[in-house]
Parts: structure tokens; sequence; C-alpha cells
């Protein structure tokens, strides 16, 4: 059977747009001649809608689009994701399901059996769990249909398994040699890997034919990487589609030479840093176009973040629809000037300087007494960051671009900024990213030539709020605290077990009482592109009015 | 049997501090010879922990918190909410658990069956759901212990019943006569006569004592509001608890003598009004004093919106522990002048004044060329909003006071507010509160005598952010958008639903277009305090990069 898997890049609730992908990708199916095309997750309304299902209307549309399919597309099996309606009086109003239809028919419809509710996922919020495991025929071959998550409860491969089903194992032994996973399965730092290991390994244990279809692109802060693939039933990878972008691609598992057919096997990252990179910028360009805009703004200040904000901006949106902003005061070094001028040239951005100190010192005249202190406090450092954040909404304001923040996960996790400051913007492009990771990416873009200029990335952190700040006055130095950080915030361990590690114990309190009292701050931050197996944001929920870990701290 | 009902108001994760207030309530209910008290769910630990219940330690300390319990609270028995560790390999590694404990010995441990995963509850994304429902005995009385969610599926009380069992039913039929029902239910206006309809239906069906334990106070958004009771053998209400504050009842199941007694029913409010009065102050209170706060801030600008929310607070906190700030520009009348200045006299805070126009002509000379417009544009009229939101924020970074927003329900639906400007703060008191309403609290407020004085509550809605501006030249009269809002947001109705009601269709697509566009706004807005059956933050999730309902449209 030849089959062919197209990753799509769905717009949430845009029907007509996400058919339109759909039957542009059967069309090309048809004409490679193949027996069946897959599409991903709930490909119809795009993934995750959130609470637009809790919609009457919008279930409905839905389900009107699906019909367009069914009796449009001709001559070619589809699998294809949507949301159903649960016929029981009993239980959630919903299934999340697909479907296989051929010329106009429906062979057979499935609800997807483990809802994943944890981190981004909400899906028992919506969703009644399907019950059935059956594979179906279609072509002489027998197919079973799983979704997403239906696939990750292997015995074998999972630590622990938090469902008590596991539907692949049951549709194979339904008889099922062709295992179908549709999928909307983001992306993190090392998931692809994993994914490539645990279908190989489901492939070669039932000795079926895996095929994966993975949706693409950005929604909010989650991001799909696509990399959608066919294993064949010794579990090998016999194709896969790029990560980051829409792609289709072609397997036929009655071709099994065991040799890898090159044009099959397109082209993914070959590093972490690469990965990441390209997530950034899909993330930034897809937030930003289907919000409907098409131009940015963002504020230089001479430092690596807002460095490597803007290079991700001008390679999602085109330089031309970037405007980069300077912002200097009386505490702005000399060589920011520079930096952020040359850097502006270098990505070929349009930049403007619009100078703080006179606007600061009209707030200041009705905030007696404590600017008659030596050097600015927290209060007027604030003031400063958010004096600029006002700035730089007025630009968005005006010109209808959005504002990107462009601080970096370390900062964001210890509050090392300014809510209504520096923190304003419609998308927090790299508060995902730890700061030590922004100079490996930094070095990244520079591999070639010097991009992002040389001086950003040797010079030392500093906020330039007061004099002669820098961030390692008030923070441990960025690899040790991006060490407690990933310990605390992604690997959930608590203080005792930090401090068994090795870590000095004051400064694993000093960073825990930080990311602990800052949730506050997190809970108004823009949404940011999710890049790690734990980001802040949806994906973490955390009390505001709290005392864990906090007392005795202050 | 007698016994007894404690609502206590616990910090979510002060194990220290909820330990003391069940120790307190036990002592008082065996001083008054009860053989059973009985507290809320989660009750050691505070609900809802959210994503603290992924903390290993966290957990730990809860079980370790609920052996301090059962060593030391001798003579009588207790019920008690607490997390416990699933011991199965599979599923999900907790249980939101219940114990009924005496004398150093668990008597019976129960799961929770029914775990409410919609709106503000997550409880699937933590939880594995108990399996079991059996009763037991306790001195000589059969008691079914059930947790919340455990009592709302009864088949003909609810419309639509979501989950597949029924422990009340099957705990009935294994010979309970007392339900116990430990509770974390959230206060929303009507809910207290929907449970006590409930709750009475249940225990005449049954013939069984219905014990219900609520939790009471506010944990960031979600307010409780305690109202523990108990329904005899008949179903009539035989003890009630206070409204919105920690409370202890008595009531003995075989002094059924079917005549109230007035002792054991106590005040709850008498309208809506006063009830969501209360429970904004309770919310007030508990959200700055739970995160470790005294003092508050807030800009007053002559509007009711502020003068609620500043009486609210003064009755929260003390108004010494409130700052109220009169920021005017050249927009603004002089009746606001004197009716702030009135306001703040009448509720006893602070007061003081600070115009913006020299701060805004300072910004204003970096933001050509839109100023040469005749009247302030979009960017000119956020612009002063921001810096007021900047005044606040710096009085707040001085004087360690949270900052409150003002902005009510009608505006933060549509987007009549400014991001990072009047939305700026740590709470937003009266963002589920529809404009509509919010009049009717304060003439409830001016009942006896005039706090808010009247020219604030008759003159007209104004941003005052350009010459002559209403809120209506805007938006469609309050009445008549509180009720499309009503529809659309806690009613879910689509705009072909509310069209078809008589709504004027031209007005429907706009203000659902509003809501629609305005989801980026809430998204970083403060958490606002629940009081309806959909208020925007936690409860309702929806994708910002969409195009649902939005096509078309801008």
């Amino acid at each position: 059977m030849r089959i062919a898997i197209a990753q799509t890049n769905p717009v949430i609730g845009d029907f007509e747009y996400n058919l339109n992908r759909i039957k542009y990708y059967a069309d090309k199916a048809l004409s490679a001649s193949c027996d069946l095309v897959v599409f991903p997750e709930l490909a119809v309304s795009g993934y995750p809608p959130r609470d637009l299902l809790e919609k009457k209307d919008f279930i409905e549309k839905n389900l009107e689009s699906l019909s367009i399919l069914i009796n449009e597309i001709k001559g070619i099996g589809v699998v294809c994701g949507f949301v159903d309606k649960n016929p029981d009086d009993e239980g959630k109003r919903l299934f999340n399901s697909a479907v296989l239809f051929e010329n106009g028919k429906i062979l057979q419809k499935v609800n997807k059996r483990l809802l994943p509710t944890y981190d981004v996922f909400d899906e028992s919020r919506y969703f009644e769990a399907g019950a059935e495991c059956k594979s179906c025929y279609y072509r002489g071959e027998k197919i079973g249909i799983t979704i997403c998550e239906d696939a990750w409860n292997d015995e074998y491969i999972l630590k622990k398994r938090i469902y008590h089903m596991d539907p692949v194992d049951l549709l194979a032994h339904d008889g099922a040699k062709i295992i179908v996973n549709i999928s909307a399965s983001p992306y993190h730092i090392g998931k692809k890997e994993f994914r490539s290991e645990m279908f190989g390994a489901i492939a070669r244990k039932y000795k079926a034919d895996f095929i994966f279809a993975n949706q693409v692109g950005g929604n909010d802060s989650i991001l799909f990487d696509g990399t959608s693939a066919a294993f064949d039933r010794q579990g090998r990878i016999r194709a896969l589609a790029k990560d980051f972008e829409e792609d289709i691609l072609f397997y036929d598992n009655e071709e099994n030479s065991g040799i890898l057919s090159e044009e099959n096997i397109h082209y993914v990252s070959a590093s972490d840093t690469e990965s990441v990179l390209k997530a950034l910028i899909m993330g930034t360009r897809d937030y930003v176009t289907k919000c409907g805009f098409s131009k940015v703004v963002l504020g230089l200040s001479g430092g690596i973040d807002s460095a490597l904000t803007a290079f991700v901006a001008a390679k999602a949106l085109g330089p031309e629809n970037v405007l980069t902003v300077f912002m200097p005061s009386v505490y702005t070094s000399k060589e920011n000037y520079i930096d952020t001028q040359k850097l502006a040239e270098n990505i070929g951005t349009r930049f403007e300087i619009i100078p703080i100190d006179g606007i600061f010192g009209e707030f200041a005249r009705f905030l007696p007494p404590s600017h008659k202190q030596s050097e600015p406090g927290i209060t007027e450092q604030n003031l400063q960051a958010r004096i600029r954040g006002t700035i730089l909404m007025a630009l968005s304001n005006r010109e209808g671009r959005i504002l990107l923040s462009t601080g970096n996960k370390s900062e964001l996790a210890v509050g090392y900024c300014t809510l209504y400051g520096d923190m304003n913007g419609g998308l927090a492009v790299i508060s995902d990213i730890p700061k030590t990771f922004v100079y490996e990416l930094a070095l990244f873009i520079n591999r070639e030539k010097e991009i992002i200029p040389g001086n950003i990335i040797k010079k030392v952190p500093s906020a330039e709020l007061k004099p002669n700040q820098t961030d390692q006055d008030d923070l441990p130095p960025y690899d040790l605290l991006d060490s407690i950080l990933k310990g605390y915030i992604e690997e959930l361990k608590g203080e005792d077990e930090l401090i068994s590690e090795g870590f000095d114990p004051e400064i694993v309190k000093d960073v825990i009482s930080r990311v602990d009292r800052n949730e506050y701050k997190r809970h108004q931050a823009a949404p940011g592109l999710k890049v790690t197996t734990k980001a802040f944001g949806y994906g973490r929920r955390y009390p505001l009015a709290q005392r864990y870990n906090r007392k005795n701290r202050i």
C-alpha cells in the first residue's frame, strides 16, 4: 500500500483555510498514486482549540467541514482528525476523533482513548475517552488507527504508565499490520529522538508498519515540529518529513528493501541548537501572522537577549517588518550605542533611538523622597523599565506592530525583570531559553559570519538601571543558576534533593525563594515559545497566594 | 450521633497554619461533646494546590501533617481531606483523599471518585479516580464518605451527567445512613441555593443525614463561601454555617425534632448583592494577606468602578492600609476632583493627587506625528493610562503595597481597558462584576447612608482620555452590552443564537468580535475574583492566535 503523510499547519478555528490545506495535500497524494493519505490530529480545527470546544457552533462548523472533505475528496482514502459529538447522555459531550473515509463513505471512526491531561494538555476537560480498539480492512490491509497519546502507553518503553489501556497493543492483537498514529505532538528538545525510538520499537515489536502524521506550526506557546515519519515492520525509519514546516511524505510498505531512499528522508535539524532556533523562528512567524499581524517592534538594549530576539524576528517576518528601538538613559554605556546600531545594520532592521531621561525626570518630580538616594533603588529601576515598555507600546499602537518581549527563561524564573516594563509584549520569544542557551544560539547564528556583533556576546550582562550594575551583582553565575533552575523547574526537584546533589544550600534556597516569590509576575507574562520539557505559562500552574517553601524566607 | 462541621480557611501549602486551624476546631468540637468533627476537602494542604502537587516534598509534608493530626487529636473521630499517594505502578500518582480516624487509628480511607475537570477545576491533571464506594461503621452508625464532586452526579437532579458512577447512590445502597461530603466548593451567584436543594433532595431520597463541610476563604481567583450545612433524613436543613468566614456547626442526628434550632442556623447573606459584596471583601483580604502583604494602593478616577474597589479594599484591610491616588490630566473634569476627595473622606483612606500632563508632554516629544491630530488617538489614550499605571506601580514598589486594578467585567470583556495601564495590578477586584451589577453594589453600599458620593453613581461613565468622551461613544448601552455578554460568555451562546433571541445583529457581531479580539489582553490580566458561573482567567481558556469568529471582522 502506498501511503502519503501530510503534515499541515492549521490555523485554529479557520475551517476554510484548514480544509484548503487538506485538499491541497490530498490532491498531491492522489497525483502520486497513493492509496491513502494521513493528516494530523484535529486537522480540521487545528490543535489545541481549547475552550472553543465549548461552543456549540464551533463543533457544528467542524462537522460541516468534515462533511465537505468526505464529499469532495475522491479516489483516495483519507485519515483525518476532527471533533465528534458523544451521542450518549452520560459522559463528556465530545470525542477527539479520527475518521477513515473513501469516495464519500466513512469506513471507520475512532475515538481517542488516552486523553493527556498534564503539562500543556487539558484533554479530559473536553473529551470523553474512547473505549473501543478495533482495526479495519482497507484495500486488503488491516489498519489500526490511533490518535497521538494512544501510542504512548507501551509497557516496556515508558517507566511509568499513567493509563490502564494500551490501544496499540489491542489493535495489534486485533490484527492491525499498519498502525496509523495521527498526532499533534508538541516539540521540546530531545522529543523527536524519543519518538523515533519508541515508534520504531513499537513497529518492530508488533511487526507492523507505523505511520506517524504530526501537526506542524506554532499555536500560541506550543510548537509542533512535524517530523512525521513511516517505520517499516523491522522498526526502521523509511520516510521522514522536515521539521518546522509543512511537508508531504510517501511510503510504500510493499517496497521494504531495507535501504533508505534518500528522497523520502527530508532534512531535519542536525543539532538541538539548530532545532531550537528553527522552533523560535516558526513560533514567532506563526504567532504574529495567525493573530493577523505582519509587523513587530522590540527594544534593543545592547545585550544578547534582545539581539537574539531581533535576529529571530527578522528571520521570521523579514527585516523590513521589524522595528528595533534603542532607549538609552544616563546609565547606558557608550558601547551599547555602537553595538545595537551595528546589530540592526547586520540584520537589516529599521532602528530608532528614543532617550528616556527627560521622561524619567518628569516622573521623579512626583515620586519623592526615595530619589534623593545616591543611586536608584528598585522603584527607580523599575520605573526606567516601565518608561521603555510604555514607549514600545506607543510604537506598537501607532504602527500596528506586535511588541516582542526579550527576556530569557533564567531572568523570568527569578523575577529579574519588570512587570509592565521589559515584560511588555504580545509574545515572549525566548522566555523558555535559559541564559546559557541564549549564548549557544548566538554562537550558532554567527557560525559562518558575524551577525550578532561579537562585543554583544562578550560583554558582561547588565540591566544598566544604575551605575556599574551587572547581573551577577544580584544573581549567581548563570551556569550555576541554570543548573539549579533546570533541577527545580524541569525536573521538579525539591530543596533537599538539590542540596544533596552538591549545590550550595544558601544559593539553592535563594533561587527557590526567588522562583516562588515571582509567580505573580509570570502570571501576567506574555505567552512564550515552549522548547523545554517545562516552560512557564500554560503547562505550569502554581497558586499565587500560597506559602509553601516561602515561609521564613522573605 | 453528635457531629461538628468545621469550615476552615486554609493557606495553601502552609501546613503548620492549617494544622493549627484543624486542631483549634477539633478542640472546640470535643468540648461540645461531639462524636465526630468533619473538615473540608484537602483541609491539610488547602484547595487548590495546583502544580504544587507535582512536588514530591509537598506530598510528603502533607502526609507528615496528617500523621501529626492522627497522633495528636484524641477522644473524637475526625474526617479530614488530604493528598494520598497511589501505591499502584499504573495510573496517576496521587489520590484526592479523605480519612476517618479516631484515637490514633485510621478507620477508613476514601479516594475521590469523580474528578472535576472543567472551568476552574483541573483534578484529572493530578489525581487517579477512586473506584471503591464502601460505607463504614463508626460508633454504631454507618457512614458514607464522599468528597465534593462525588455528590454531584445524581441522575434526577442533574440534567447532564458527565460521570458514569454515582458514589452517593452506591454508598446508600451499601447501607450508609450518614452521608458525609467534604468539599472545596467554590462560590458563584446562586450556587448556595442549588447546593441546598440538591443536598436536601439527596438526604430525603436516601433517608440519610447529609453532612456538608465546605472550605471557606479566597485562594487566588477562587472564592469559597463556606455555608456548610447538615440536612436531616427528611432533607430539612438543620444547621447552617456563616458565609465567607470560618465557622463551626453542631448537629445531633438523634434530636430530629423537625424544628429548626436558631442557634444552629447562622446568618448568611440575604441577597446576591450582599453575598457578592462579602465575597469581594473576603477575596481581597485573603489574596493580599495570604501573599504576605497588608497594604494596597489604587487609582481613583472619579468613576464608580474605582469607588467600589476602594470601598471593598477599605473594608477588607482597614482604610488605614489603603492608599488612593487621583491622577488628573487636562481631560479630567472638575467634578472628579471633588467626588474622589469626598469618597476618600467617606471611606477614610489616604488620598494623593499626582497630575500626569507634564509626563505626557515628555513622552509626546518622542512620539510624532500622530500628536498633531486635533484630539488624542488610541496611542495617546493608552499612553495616559500607562502613565497612570506606571505611577501606581512606583507607589506599589516604594511602599510595599499591592496595586489593585479597578476594571469591571464588561470593560475587560470588550477590551475597553489598557494593557500595562489601568489593567496593572496584583489583583483585579471587580473584574468579574458586570457594569450593571457595579451599580447595584454601589446602591447596596449606600443603603443606609451615602458612602459612595451620589454624583459618582449618577454621572455618565467616561474614561476621560479625550475631550467630552463617554463610554457610550464606543460601546452599546451597558444594560444591552451586559445581556449580550452574559449570553456569550456565561451561557456560551453563539452569534446566531443571540440574534435569534432578538438582539440587534450588528451589535451582537460587534460585541463578539471585541470579546474575541481582546483575548490577548485578558491573557496578561491580574487574577480576578470569580463570582459568576464563568469568569475570565483560569476557568476560561481560549487560544490567542486563532481565527474562529474573527475572520472578515477586523
